[in-house]
C-alpha cells in the first residue's frame, strides 16, 4: 500500500517534477495517496451521518405533523413526548432489525480502523465544535458483541450531547416561562418538595434497590457487582421528575393554580437537585482507592460538594442573569444574540468551573425572566421568547424521540426482570416518601392547606422525563450502569405513557378544579386567600418589598427610580446607578399613589411581571391580567398596566432610532391595538 | 497500577461481595478503576473545552458590543466582520504568546494519548451529535512540531464544523432574504457572472498561480509538492466572492438597486460555484493512481460531476423547498419547527446523496422565500425571518473572529512570500477577467448597461469570506493546502479590512448613487427601464406568468386559484389542488381586473412577494413598497396590498383558534395598525 508509487511516465504534461526533494516527494507522495484514500473513507462516513441525521429529522418531521393532526383534532390521550417515543421506538425496531444485515460491511466508516487500534480507545478531542468529550471506552465500544452493528452504534449518540446540547434549552426554558407569580407565592412548599422530597426520594429508593439487588445476589440474579453507592446513584437519577408532559396538560386543562405551581416548581427544581445529588454521589464513589464501602469523610465530602456546586451554581446563573443588563434595545437582534449568547456562556462558565451548568442555566433563566426581560425591547422580548421556545421544542421532541429509538438501537442493554420490579416499587414509595410526610409537614404552616386530592395527583404526576434519561445514559460502563440505563429506559416509558395519558382521568376522579383562570382563581376566594399571604409570606415579602425597591430600580428601567427609594444620604450613589428611563416612569408613579397600598398586598405582589409562558405549542396563554382583578385595587391596577403600555411605547423612552430602518414590531403583550383583535380572533 | 485490589477489610459494612463470580469480579474493578480515570480525564477535557467555547462566546459577545457601539455613533469604516476578525486576531494573539505556558502539561486532556497512538491518527465517529466526520491526520496532527500545544489545537476546530453548522445558515439566509425582484430582472447577468465568471476567474487565477509556483521551483523556494490541480483548486477556492461584507454596506447606504443584486447575486451564486467546482477539482485530482497530470477523461469526468452535482443539488433544493407546503397556520411553534426541520434535511439530504449541501440549502431557501413564505401564518413568517437571521448573524461573527483567531492558533502555517504576492496578482487579474469581458459582452445584449463605474465597484468589492476561508481550511494535509490556506487567510483579511473599508469612499469616487430607495428608482427612470423589460426580459417574463398561473397557486395560498387559471378540461384536477383559501382569494381578484395589466408589466412583476429581508441589524428594511410605485397602476396595487392584509386577518380564513389562547400576535407586515405607528416611532 505505502509502497506503490509508480507513475505513468507519459502523462507528465501538467505535474510539477520536484528533483531536489526526491525522497521526501516519494513520501510526501504516499502520504498524500494515503489521504485521499482517508478523505474518502470519511467522505462516506460523512455520508452516512448525514443519513442517520436525516433520521431523526424525519422522526421530528413525523412527530410535529402527528402533533398537528392531534391539536387539529383535540386528542389529549397521548401527549406529544409520548406520540415522539413511539415513533422512536418504531424506528428502533426498524433500524434494529430492518435494515441492519446490508449495513454490516466494515468498509463504511472510519470506525473500522479504531477497532484495530490498541486496548483503550482513545479519542482526539481537538476539533470539535461543541467540545464536549468521548468518554472513550463507556458507552458501547467496550464488548466484542457490540462490534457487529455499525449502524446502530452510529445512531446513539454520545451521550454528553444530552448535558451539553439538548438539557440546556430546556431547562432555560423553564425557568425563563416560569410563571413567577403563583411560584413564589408557594415558593416554601416547592423548595421542601425539591430540596428534602427529593433527597428523600432517593434514599428511599436507594435503600429499596439495595434490598432488592441483595435479594437478587441471594437468588443468583445478579451478573455483576451492583454497591450501594449505585443504588444511591439510580434514587438520584429517577428522582428527577419531569416538568414537561404533565405541565402541558395541566397548561391546557388550566388547572388549579397552587396546584400548577407546586408540580411546576417541584419538578423544576427537582432535576437541578438530582443532577447535583448525583454528581456529589459521584464525588462520594472514589473515596478510597476503589473502595465502595461506606465512610463518614467520604459523606461529609459529598454532602459539602452537593452544597457547594448546588450553591455556586446558583450563584453564578444569578449573576450572570443579572449581568445580562442590556442597553441595546435600538437593534434587537444584537440584543437578542446577547441574549443568548449570556444564556449559553452561563452554562459553560459553570462547566468550566466545575460547577452544574444545567443549573446555573435555570436560575440564570429564572434571574433573567424577573430582571433583564424587563431591559429588552418589545421585539427582542418576543424574539428570545420564540426562540427559546422552539430550542426547547426541538430539544424536548428529540430527547424523547431518542429515548424510543435507543431502546432497540442501544447494544448493551441488561434486562433484570427483578431489579425492574424492584425499581417500580422503589419509585412508587420513593415518591410516596416524599409527597405525603412532606404536604402533612407543611399544612401544619400553611393555611391554604395542600388537600389530599392535590397530594394524590402529586404523587401520580410524577412521570420521570428527560433529565433521568439523560442522567442514566451518562455512564453506561458498567453492568450496574447498564442496568439502571435499560430500568430507567422502561420506567421513562411506562410513566410517560400510563402517567402522561392518565392524568386527565385522574384530575376528574380526584375533583381538582380545571379550567381556571389564574387570575379569577384570585377574585373567587380573593379574601380568604388575602389572610394567607399576610400572615404566611412574611419572609418572602420582605424580600419582595427589598427587590422591589432596589433591585429591580438599580437592574431595570421598571419601578420607581433608585433615588426616590434609596435614602437622601444616597443620593449621590442612587444618581449614579438609575437609568435615565427610570425618571420616566418616576412622574407616572406619583400620579398614582395609590400605588404603594397595592404593593403591599400579598396578593398583587408580582403583578407587574408580564409572564413570559407561552404554551408547548406557541399559542401564548399570558392574558393581560391586571385587567382581571376586580377584588381590590382594581382601578390602581388598570392604570398602572396602561403605565407600562405607554411606557413601551412611548417614543421619548427610547433613544430615537437610527435614521435607515426603524423597527416597525411591537410586542403584542403591550400593543394598545393588540387588545381588540385578540377578542376579534 | 491495574494490579492493586487491596481493599481495608474493615469498611465491607455496606459492600456487596461477589464470591460466585470473583475472577470477573476483580476484572470488572480493575475496569471501575479505569473508568473512573477515564471518567476524571475526560471530566477535566470537558470542562478545559467548556473554557475554550467560553472564549469564543466572548469574543462573540465583545464583538456585539462594539458592533453596538459603531451602530450607535455611525462608524462606518470598519464592517462587523473586520471587527469581528480584529478581535480574533488578539485573542489569538494572546492564546498564542501569552497562555501557552502553563498550559503545556501532558495530563490535562485525552489527546495526549493520541499522540501515542500508531502512525495514523483514528477517531470515533460513532457518538457525535452533528456528526461529521474528523479528517483523521489532516489538520494539525502530523508534524512533531504541533503535539506541543495541546491548548492550541483544542481551539482549532474540525473544519466541518464550517460546512456542516456555520456555513448553511449563512447560506440559506442569503437565499431566504434576497430581494427576489432585482435579482430576477438580472438574472442573465448574474448567472453569467457566477457561472462563465467564477470558472473563468478559477482558470486564470490557477494559471497565473502556476506560473509563479513553476517560478517558485525554479528559484528553490517550494518546500513540498504543488501540482497544477492543487492550483486549479486555489483557484476555485479564492474565487468565491463574499456576500456579507460589501452588501452590508451597499444596504446601509442604498446604492443603485442594478448594481447591488448584480453584487448580491453573483456573490451568492459564486460561492455555490465554487464549492462544487472545488469538489470537481477533487474530483479529477486522484483519476489515475496517484497520478497528478492531466487527463482529458478525467477532465470531461469532472465536468459531469460539476453538472451532476450542482444540478442535482439545485433539483434537491427546490423540491424540498416546495415541499414544505405547510398548513399547520394555527400553530405557529409547529409551523417554524417544521419549516426550519425541513430546510435542515434538505442540507443533510444533499450531503447523504453525495451532493453539495450548501447549494441546495441555498436554492431551497430561495424556493422556500417565494413559495413556502406565502403559506406560513403571519407569526411564523415573523419567527422564521428572526430565527434565520439570528443564526447568521451568529455563525458569520463566528466565522470571522474564528479567522482572526486562527491566524495565530493554526500550527502548520506555511507562509511563502512569493506564493502570497503572487496570489494577490492572481486574484487580481481573476477578477479582472471574471468581471470586464463578461460585462463587454453582457452589455452588448443588455439595454440598460452595466456603466463602467459599475465595473470597477465590481471589481474592487470582490472580497473574500467565509466560504474561501471554509473551503481552504477543510483540508490542510499536504504542504501545498497548507500554503494554499495560510494565504488564503491573508487574503481574506486584506480584503475584507480594505475593499470593505474602502468600499464607501470608492462608492463615492465612482459616483454610484447612494441612498436610493429600491422603489423610488423605480419611478425615476420607469419608462425607459420598462421598455428595456419588455424588450429583454422575454424568457423571464414567459416563467413568470407560468409561475404565477400555475405554480404560485398550487403551491401557495396567494395568487388566483387554478379552477381559474387551468383550461376548464382540467376543473377537476384543479379542484383538488386548489387550497380552500385560494378560493377566497378568488372574488377579490375579480374585483380588481386591472391586475392583469399591472402583472404583465415587467416592473410591477414581483410586487406581490413581500420581501423578507432584514439588513444585518435586524431593523427590517422591508418598506411598504406597494405604496410608492406612482407611475403605473398604483391604486391596483393599494387594492391588492390591502387585500393581503384582509387575507391574513380575515377570520374566516383561518380554521378557528383553539379555545385555550388564541395567537395574539400579528405581523407588522401585514397589520392593518401597523402603519401609523411605525411613522410614529
Amino acid at each position: 500500500w505505502y509502497g506503490r508509487s509508480k507513475m505513468p511516465a507519459t502523462k507528465h504534461k501538467y505535474r510539477v517534477p520536484l528533483d531536489f526533494f526526491a525522497y521526501n516527494h516519494s513520501i510526501e507522495t504516499n502520504t498524500a495517496m494515503d489521504n485521499v484514500a482517508t478523505e474518502r473513507r470519511a467522505e462516506e462516513s460523512h455520508r452516512q451521518d448525514s443519513a442517520d441525521l436525516l433520521i431523526f429529522i424525519m422522526l421530528l418531521t413525523l412527530t410535529i405533523l402527528t402533533i398537528w393532526l392531534f391539536k387539529h383534532r383535540r386528542f389529549r390521550f397521548l401527549h406529544e413526548t409520548g406520540l415522539a417515543m413511539i415513533y422512536g421506538l418504531l424506528v428502533g425496531v426498524i433500524l434494529r432489525f430492518g435494515v441492519h444485515v446490508p449495513r454490516n460491511t466494515n468498509n463504511v466508516t472510519m470506525s473500522c480502523s479504531v477497532n484495530a487500534s490498541p486496548a483503550t480507545l482513545l479519542v482526539n478531542v481537538s476539533g470539535r465544535f461543541y467540545e464536549y468529550t468521548l468518554k472513550g471506552e463507556v458507552s458501547t465500544v467496550k464488548g466484542p458483541e457490540v462490534q457487529d452493528d455499525e449502524m446502530l452504534r452510529k445512531v446513539t449518540f454520545d451521550p454528553e450531547v444530552f448535558f451539553n446540547i439538548l438539557l440546556p434549552p430546556i431547562i432555560f426554558y423553564a425557568g425563563y416561562s416560569l410563571k413567577r407569580r403563583h411560584f413564589f407565592r408557594n415558593l416554601g412548599s416547592i423548595l421542601a418538595y425539591a430540596f428534602m422530597g427529593t433527597v428523600i426520594s432517593c434514599f428511599v429508593i436507594g435503600l429499596v434497590m439495595y434490598g432488592c439487588v441483595s435479594l437478587m445476589k441471594t437468588v443468583g440474579q445478579l451478573g455483576g457487582d451492583f454497591f450501594f453507592t449505585d443504588c444511591l446513584l439510580f434514587g438520584a437519577i429517577v428522582s428527577a421528575t419531569d416538568p414537561i408532559t404533565v405541565l402541558a396538560i395541566f397548561n391546557e386543562l388550566k388547572v388549579d393554580v397552587d396546584l400548577y405551581a407546586l408540580m411546576f416548581g417541584e419538578s423544576v427544581l427537582n432535576d437541578a437537585v438530582a443532577i447535583v445529588l448525583s454528581s456529589s454521589i459521584g464525588a462520594y464513589q472514589p473515596a478510597g482507592d476503589n473502595s465502595h464501602t461506606f465512610d463518614a469523610t467520604a459523606l461529609i465530602k459529598s454532602f459539602g460538594v452537593f452544597l457547594g456546586v448546588f450553591s455556586g451554581s446558583f450563584a453564578l446563573g444569578v449573576a450572570t442573569g443579572v449581568m445580562t443588563f442590556t442597553k441595546l434595545r435600538d437593534f434587537p437582534l444584537l440584543e437578542t444574540a446577547l441574549f443568548f449568547l449570556m444564556s449559553w456562556s452561563t452554562f459553560l462558565l459553570a462547566e468550566a468551573c466545575e460547577m452544574t451548568g444545567v443549573v446555573a442555566v435555570l436560575f440564570c433563566g429564572m434571574t433573567q425572566a424577573h430582571y433583564t426581560y424587563n431591559n429588552l425591547s418589545p421585539d427582542s422580548q418576543n424574539r428570545t421568547k420564540q426562540l427559546f421556545e422552539l430550542l426547547n421544542f426541538l430539544a424536548e421532541n428529540f430527547i424523547f424521540s431518542y429515548m424510543g429509538l435507543t431502546l432497540f438501537t442501544f447494544q448493551s442493554h441488561v434486562f433484570n426482570p427483578m431489579f425492574i420490579i424492584g425499581s417500580f416499587i422503589s419509585i412508587f414509595l420513593g415518591r410516596a416518601a416524599n409527597i405525603y410526610p412532606l404536604s402533612f409537614l407543611l399544612n401544619l404552616g400553611r393555611k391554604n392547606k395542600i388537600g389530599s386530592n392535590f397530594q394524590h395527583v402529586m404523587m401520580f404526576a410524577g412521570l420521570r422525563g428527560a433529565m433521568t434519561f439523560a442522567l442514566s445514559i451518562r455512564d453506561t460502563a458498567t453492568y450496574a450502569r447498564r442496568m439502571m440505563f435499560s430500568t430507567t429506559l422502561l420506567i421513562v416509558f411506562l410513566t410517560v405513557w400510563v402517567c402522561g395519558g392518565g392524568t386527565t382521568p385522574v384530575l376528574s376522579f380526584m375533583s381538582i378544579r380545571v379550567g381556571v383562570d389564574s387570575d379569577q382563581d384570585n377574585s373567587v376566594n380573593g379574601i380568604q386567600r388575602r389572610d394567607t399571604e399576610h400572615e404566611r409570606a412574611w419572609p418572602f415579602r420582605m424580600w419582595y418589598n427589598f427587590d422591589h425597591t432596589y433591585l429591580k430600580p438599580l437592574l431595570t428601567h421598571s419601578g420607581p427610580p433608585l433615588t426616590a427609594t434609596l435614602p437622601a444620604c444616597c443620593g449621590h450613589l442612587a444618581h449614579c446607578l438609575t437609568s435615565p428611563q427610570a425618571y420616566e416612569n418616576e412622574g407616572r408613579l406619583h400620579n398614582d399613589d395609590s400605588d404603594d397600598l397595592v404593593l403591599n398586598d400579598g396578593n398583587a405582589t408580582m403583578y407587574e411581571d408580564v409572564t413570559v409562558s407561552t404554551d408547548a405549542l406557541g399559542t401564548r396563554t399570558a392574558n393581560p391580567k391586571h385587567s382581571r382583578m376586580p377584588a381590590f385595587g382594581e382601578h390602581e391596577l388598570v392604570v398602572r398596566g396602561t403605565c407600562l403600555v405607554m411606557q413601551l411605547d412611548d417614543p421619548t423612552m427610547s433613544t430615537p432610532p437610527p435614521a435607515t430602518s426603524p423597527p416597525p414590531f411591537s410586542d403584542p403583550f403591550v400593543d394598545p391595538f393588540s387588545e381588540p383583535r385578540r377578542n376579534r380572533l
